[in-house]
This record gives C-alpha cells, sequence and structure tokens, in this order.
C-alpha cells in the first residue's frame, strides 16, 4: 500500500481526495424516465413487460407465495439460520434502543403543545439480483422498519430463472417481511412509488441497486421517501505498535474486496507499524478469492498515512469522515471524545469491522464519501416521522395576539393577521 | 371557493390531485452548475463578480459587521422585538423537548455498543432577499441549530443597495446568529457548500429561495446536506356547525395569501356550513391587500369537501396529508388519534394557524405536497447526527465468530471471514 509521510495539512488535502461519484448519465435518466412513466400509467402490465424484455422472465405472478420463503427457511443450512438469528436478536436489541418518543408540553395555562413520533404505514425494500446476495443487509433495512412499528414492509427483488436466491428469501421470512415481489430495476421502483394493481405504494424506499435502480430512487424522491444513495465502502484504522500489523491488514481487505473503488485506509504514528501493515496486506492478498477486486482498491484508493502523534491521527480521521472507522489502540474506548465524523466506530483491538458487518446489531447501511459530516447510519428515526400539535385556549391566545398580528404585518401577511383578530371581532 | 360532495374514494381522488411541481428547468440547471464550478475554483473573487453581475452591486466586503445587526435591533420597534423574544421564548422552550441523546448498551458479556447523538459543526441558513422578508423564518430555522448545539451558524442574504433588511438583521441578533454575509443565489449556496476564503464551508444549508437557490441546493446534495425543497403552503381545515364561518375563512385565506399556488381545503360534513364559509372567504377577499394572490389560490387550487360524517373528513385529510392541519370541532384534542398524515396540527376553535406560523413554538417549516406521509417539520433531529460505536472482547468476539463466518461465507466475502479468524490464528 502507498505510505504517505507529510504535514498534516498535507495528509488532509491528500486523504479527502475521493474518486468523484459517478456523475449522472443522460442516457440511463431518459431511459428510467420512460420505465417510470409507463409504470405509473399501465401498472402491473408495464411490470411484466420489462421483467420480459430485461430479463426474459415471463411472470405469472409478481407475488412471491408465502410458501417459497417457508420453503427455503426449511432447507436452509441449520448455520445459517443460527446466524442470522444471532444477528437478528442482536439487531433487534440495539435497534429498540434508538426508538425515540414524542412528548407533550402543558407549561402555559390554555396551550398544550406536543409532538408525536410515528410509524410511516408502508416501506419497500429493495434487494438486488445477480451473484452478490446479501441476506445480511435484509435484517439491517426491514428490522429498523419493524422496530419503527411500520405495518407493511414489502420487498422487492429482481426475478430469476433458477428460482430466488434461498439465502435472501430465508432472511426474508428471518425478518419478518410482509410481502415479497419478485421484481427488479427502475420498473420496482417505479412501482413501488406509485403502487400497481398487485404491488402496494409506500412511503419510503430503502436498499441498494444498479445505476437504474438508484437513479429511479432519486427520480422518485419526494414521491416518496428514499434511504441515502451509498457510495464505495470506506475502512479507516487508527492503529500504533500495540496492535496486530496481521489483523489491521485483514481488516483493511475486507472492505477493500467489496469494490474495486472501496477505500482502506491506515492512520499511524508508527513507520515501523506502517511497513508491517503494508507487508501484510501484499502477502494477505495472495490467497483472496477476491483479490483482483481488493487489490485494485488497495493499490489505487487506499493508503498508509504516517502521522506524528495519536490525536493528529483523530484530525487526519475526522476530515475523511469515513464509513467505518477502528481504533486499534490499548483502552481504545477513551478516545471516543476525539471521533467527530464516522458512521460506526469498532474500538478495541478484537472489534474487526466485519463484527459489525453481520452480528453486534448497530446498522451497517452507512454514509460514505465523507458524509459522515452530516448524515447518520440507517436506523429506526428512519421509517418514523413527526407530527407537531397545539391548542390554544381563547385566554391564551389573547395573550399573544399582539405578538403575533406585529410579527404578520412585518411580513406583510395581513390575512394572518386577520385570522388572530378574527377571534375577538365580537368581543369589547 | 368549490364546494364538492360526492362519494368519500371520488373526493380522495379529486382532492389528492396537486399542482405537479415545477419540472427542472435544463437552462436554470446549466447556468447554476457554471455558478457552482466558478465559485468552487474562484471563492471570493467569483461571489463577489456574480454580485455585480446579477445585483449591480459592487461589495467590498461579503462579511456583514456585528455592529449592523447591533444598531438594527437598537432601532427596531420595541413591540416587534417583543414579538421576536416571545416566538423566541417559545421555539426554544418547544425544540427543547424535541432533543434526543444517544444511549449505552453493556448488557452482554465483553460487549459495550452504543450511539452518540451530536450536533453538526457548522450549518447555513440562506435568507431571501425582496420584498419579502420573513424574520419569523430566520427564528424557525436558526433556534433549532442552536438547540441541538451547532457551533457555527452562518446566515447568507441577498445584498441590496439601501442596505439590508432591518427586521432581518434584528431577528439574526436575537436568534443568535454567529456571522452573517450579504451574498444571494447559487453563488451564496455554492460559497456555504464549498467554502471561499471569506465564507465558511458548513455541513448543512437551510432556508428558502427561487429556482436558481432551490436548484443550487439540489446540486451541492451530497456535498451538504440540505432541508426539503419546500412546496406552496398548503391549509386543510376539519370543522362543523359547531365551528366559526368568519373563523375558518380567515384562516383558508392566511395561507391563501402566500401564494397562488397555495392550497386553502375544508372538509366538513355540513353542506350549510361549507356554504358559509365559501360566502365568508368571498366577502373576506374583498378587503385583503394581497387579494388578487389569495383569490387565485382560493379559485385555482382551494376546495370545500362535503363528507358524510367527522371520521369521514379524517380520512380525506389523511389522504392529502397536508402541510397545515386545523381541527375545528369541539373537543379538538380528541381527534388526535385519527390523524395520520399532517406536518403540524391546530386542535380546537382559538388554534388559528398563524399562532403556529409565529409564536406557539412549533416549527413552521413544514412538508408540503403530500410529503407529510414520511417527512416531518423542521427540528433539533435535523441538526445532529448520529454515531454508532462499539467494542468488543476477544471472549465476546469468540462466541460469535461462527456466525460471522458463515454470513461472511454466504455473501462470498472471505475477507470479511478472514479478518475475524486472524484475531485467533495463534489460538489452540
Amino acid at each position: 500500500m502507498k505510505i504517505i509521510q507529510t504535514t498534516i495539512p498535507a495528509t488532509i488535502d491528500y486523504v479527502t481526495k475521493r474518486s468523484a461519484s459517478a456523475a449522472s448519465n443522460p442516457e440511463v435518466d431518459a431511459a428510467v424516465a420512460k420505465i417510470i412513466a409507463n409504470v405509473r400509467a399501465n401498472g402491473d402490465q408495464a411490470v411484466r413487460d420489462y421483467e420480459k424484455q430485461f430479463d426474459n422472465i415471463e411472470l405469472s405472478d409478481l407475488r412471491v407465495p408465502q410458501s417459497e420463503l417457508d420453503d427455503a427457511y426449511a432447507a436452509a443450512d441449520p448455520q445459517l439460520i443460527d446466524a442470522l438469528e444471532l444477528a437478528k436478536r442482536n439487531i433487534t436489541s440495539y435497534h429498540t434502543k434508538e426508538k425515540q418518543f414524542g412528548f407533550v408540553d402543558a407549561e402555559q395555562p390554555g396551550v398544550m403543545r406536543g409532538e408525536r413520533i410515528t410509524p410511516l404505514a408502508a416501506v419497500g425494500v429493495y434487494v438486488p439480483g445477480g451473484t452478490a446476495a446479501y441476506p445480511s443487509s435484509i435484517l439491517m433495512n426491514v428490522l429498523p422498519a419493524k422496530i419503527a412499528g411500520v405495518k407493511r414492509i414489502v420487498l422487492v427483488t429482481p426475478p430469476h430463472h433458477d428460482g430466488l436466491n434461498s439465502a435472501v428469501l430465508t432472511a426474508a421470512k428471518i425478518a419478518g417481511v410482509d410481502e415479497v415481489y419478485q421484481v427488479g430495476g427502475s420498473q420496482a421502483i417505479a412501482a413501488l412509488a406509485y403502487g400497481t394493481e398487485t404491488i402496494p405504494q409506500v412511503d419510503k424506499i430503502t436498499g441498494p441497486g444498479n445505476i437504474f435502480v438508484a437513479t429511479a430512487k432519486k427520480m422518485v424522491f419526494g414521491q416518496v421517501s428514499i434511504d441515502m444513495i451509498a457510495g464505495p465502502s470506506e475502512i479507516g484504522v487508527i492503529a500504533d505498535d500495540n496492535a496486530d500489523p496481521e489483523n489491521v491488514a485483514a481488516d483493511l481487505l475486507s472492505q477493500a474486496e467489496h469494490d474495486r473503488l472501496s477505500r482502506p485506509m491506515l492512520v499511524t504514528p508508527s513507520a515501523d507499524f506502517a511497513q508491517a501493515v503494508s507487508d501484510a496486506v501484499d502477502r494477505q492478498l495472495t490467497t483472496l478469492p477476491r483479490a483482483e477486486i481488493a487489490s485494485a482498491a488497495v493499490n489505487n484508493q487506499g493508503f498508509i498515512a504516517v502521522v506524528p502523534d495519536i490525536p493528529s491521527a483523530f484530525t487526519v480521521m475526522n476530515a475523511i469522515a469515513p464509513e467505518h472507522l477502528e481504533v486499534q489502540l490499548p483502552d481504545a474506548a477513551q478516545y471516543l471524545s476525539l471521533i467527530q465524523n464516522a458512521g460506526s466506530v469498532f474500538l478495541g483491538f478484537a472489534a474487526s469491522e466485519p463484527v459489525g458487518d453481520y452480528v453486534a446489531g448497530p446498522n451497517h447501511i452507512l454514509p460514505t464519501g465523507g458524509t459522515s459530516r452530516f448524515f447518520s447510519a440507517l436506523g429506526v428515526a428512519d421509517f418514523m416521522k413527526r407530527t407537531q400539535f397545539i391548542t390554544y385556549s381563547k385566554d391564551a391566545l389573547a395573550r399573544e395576539a399582539k405578538a403575533i398580528t406585529t410579527l404578520a404585518r412585518t411580513e406583510g401577511l395581513e390575512a394572518h393577521a386577520r385570522a388572530v383578530e378574527s377571534r375577538f371581532r365580537n368581543d369589547q
């Protein structure tokens, strides 16, 4: 891996240069816009036509019967079921603590004010087809919605000639998905946004997908809510000579294997440790099944930065705002106060990043590309909304009427002032 | 106003047809993209050039000195200051109750998990120039950020030959804005998103603006966070014969006067009441300063729907998902459970909607166009982010290692499995 050792400002300047996100593609935009309009106008028939056209599959039923989920679950490797159930328990216990509640405030005479926090009515989760099937992501998308109290959780996934991926169906059953539809691409997003005869309209669509799915999600945003558009995976590690270079190398590679654009990053005060990790990465790469992808990520996107001391390492990492941040230092929890920007933090030598990908409980759908400055992990709050409410007695309104009419007239909004004064028009 | 009386499904079909939102304009898009690129490359000089080009103002200083805010405050009408201070107190006491806190979970041996909720570092608030200056919106944008704990709150507003609006400067001082810059349009949004020599880069940009501002906000989304793109104002009223038709008409007009596309809506079980409100609207319109705007909204966007009963009225309103919802019924608070979709709710005869626009305390920046199905009022949560964290002992990792490696290998991610196994490679 490339090792850089320069001033802190120059290091920050280097490390915050990320691959530009994919520019929008006018041809894709036009194609997707047409698909959305067609599904909106023609419903199920349009969905079926696109599945025939794109996947060469003629679907009789868009809905996947519950019996297919039951069969997949019954046939699944018990070890997989145990693993998914452990993940479900931990994700559920973690996210349950995220649940927020509203309030009522009755502190002023004649005034009650408050806020209700209630679940969205229906949510759609997109699950990509193809070779990479990620049952863990189904748990990460569905369980927070369940805990929020969403009554209708719909999963869509592209049809396949050999049937749907059995691990996906098993995870959907364990997560408690209400309905599964075998439809993919932009047509699936359009169906969820506008509804068809068969597929229900939802309030929010989450889950990753290819450029057609991501473009469709952007286009229907506002008609429904969507989650973030995720970029390539990132892992930042802060470590010193106390850490194990083999473990740090293995953690860096765990994210490097996702994508050629994934970004493995180590910031350390030790030049010796930097070299040891670099050597370990090269060695471990040789035996990885996804070595070609991981190599591209390591060599083109990754780096090791050597900095003067541990506080500087946190300064650099806060500028990067990585998706995942490992602190491989003794007594790692003491450094939490130094972390301003990171999606998910892994403290200590045993807290390997894949623990969080699968079983620890925090969400693995995280802000990338420096957006942990202002975005957060997917969570229960993403599946709820707040509704404000007030009630005023006439006496309470009288106390504040002058302030309201003053502000309304300052802003040139006479009808606002008159609405309040109307309540007192028959009084002395 | 148009009175409609038909079946509930037909009513819903009618009332949920909204004006289409403005389609994106390729010429505006191209112009804004160029402005953003230029400000990003050339900083302050580009900002100054655009202010000269668009507003014909040569700026020596982009920063507005604190003394200008102090002078505006000193010269302000004491009634305006009292009104803004009352609003500030109520907005602060309400939004303080919105503040959410993280958690720590240490329920499993060797495992600590948790979530920190921390403020964004810096926020920019856009305040439009021109005739409509809204000091109330400054409080609604700035105070939740203050309560969240944002350290740097920056206000940008277009320069003006006669100096900045004094009510805006007074509100900025009362709200506790940290810095004010006289720059507007796309160039202001670009400056906040990327930073210039003078204007700081922020993490989130909020506040309304014209199409150039809205387009720029959409384009920099991802580089920074933004608030919702607001549509025309909406007010829905549910009322029966117990309500005062003059008051209901006045409340409908308070939102109608905002914009020709504003949408005033009444749903009532009483045909007589419907007619009385319609007559009162026509009568009150004749004396309104903004009658021309309000008439357009009433006649082209507004309606009164007569439904069989009160529960049906809530069914219709939930389908509309209005920005503001008034319940002008006796014992109005009892109906809260029937309200699924509304940005802000006003319960009872004295709870006129402008109370919420100005002084009650809930936020007046609200989801429009039916998006209260899934979006919420601007609030403290919009200025904070969540950071997940875990720590695992080696024993805790050992307990869950098999589940992690099983899931990783099911997903074809061998390096994920090896990162965990690496921790145990020297063990027996």
